[in-house]
């Protein structure tokens, strides 16, 4: 029987779907958090009910809120377009990057976490195939940590301390999919594209397929996924 | 002509009418951001938008999240009572703390900065009329300072430096008040209480009303309000 328990910030994407995966093969009770934040690729939330559901956690919630209200990216923002080639070789930030959204996300999972009485944050970030993305590297998530720990009243009252862990963040792409495989995950469950079709299908071109598909290919296996 | 532009966390109460009165006085180009959390006073938000406009902000955004999925507040729950005699004397966490609130609040004016090109940030937090919320201290403004500039990737791209600014936290009540008053701030359109009657009377006996009263007395000045 579990003896802890754990939010785990859960996208329907492969990391976090993997993040989970860790996390309840560490023992945790799961309570998962998934965001509707005005992004183009739905699909994502309800692949996030699928692996939440098959992977059995304890509560499923999940935020709507509105960031396309600031635009600025392609992902929230419906007069960008999503690039076909990658920028990441370009060493710049992404358009489909979106303003300070591990920082909200983050931030709404420590208010749960103080209701629920949680200590423990899962948050499947990865720095090693660096998709561009600030908010994904060791430093920031050092940084919230610490101003986790003095944001919140049960922390300041020395009820214990809050850690964000981050058991992907040093994984490459075809090490998450091998982890992932062992742990029983199925990939079919999960969507990693930007711009997929209307009936869901990814493209196979945008940054997120083209970092999957690489990924398959590096672990030696097939995505399980039908592409457009 | 103002120089630069700030972003301002403006509730409708006081502190945040004062923290806006300052930024303007000081030069800033203000942009307001009020949130509509799933607190009882929605009153609140419509004395935000009087002070916007009575000090012509640029533009004022008002952004509903719904932090009474979690509970845990007096403030978002309407289960619980909000307390009539004050807990700030025991010591406590008031019941009225809502988890990770200004955590998540900064958060979004840091989407909004980094969108903008906004490098100030205002947040009307008192430490000094202590209210008992670990989010109002310096500690926590200084750790989410830190926070942010690894966060975004204009600070990050090496664009600017995010400053948090708080002028009135070392501030009393009544200083605060003296202070508004003297930039002409008209505190008839600010809403204090945390549970005020049908028509938005103040109630008088609550935390935020008793530290409002307390402060005018001090200041040798009239509260405008009418009290229920």
């Amino acid at each position: 029987m579990p003896s802890k328990s754990a939010i785990i910030l859960l996208s329907g994407g492969m990391d976090s779907a993997t993040t989970l995966a860790i996390a309840r093969h560490s023992g945790y009770r799961c309570y998962a958090m998934t965001f509707q934040y005005g992004q183009r690729h739905l699909c994502e939330i309800n692949a996030a009910r699928r692996v939440a559901q098959a992977l059995a956690v304890k509560e499923h919630k999940i935020i709507s809120i509105d960031l396309s209200t600031f635009g600025g990216s392609a992902l929230t923002d419906l007069t960008l377009d999503v690039p076909a080639n990658s920028e990441i070789a370009a060493g710049r930030i992404p358009i489909t990057y979106v303003p300070a959204r591990n920082t909200i996300f983050l931030s709404y999972a420590l208010a749960w976490a103080e209701v629920l009485d949680i200590w423990d944050i899962f948050i499947g970030v990865n720095a090693l195939d660096y998709s561009g993305y600030p908010d994904c590297r060791p430093a920031f998530i050092a940084a919230f940590e610490t101003m986790a720990n003095l944001a919140t009243a049960m922390a300041v009252l020395g009820q214990g301390r809050y850690t964000l862990q981050t058991p992907i963040i040093e994984m490459t792409k075809a090490k998450i999919i091998q982890k992932g495989v062992e742990l029983g995950l199925d990939y079919a469950m999960t969507h990693s594209c930007y711009d997929p079709t209307e009936s869901g299908k990814p493209c196979g071109r945008c940054d997120a397929c083209r970092l999957r598909l690489k990924g398959f290919q590096e672990a030696g296996l097939t995505d399980p996924l039908l592409y457009a």
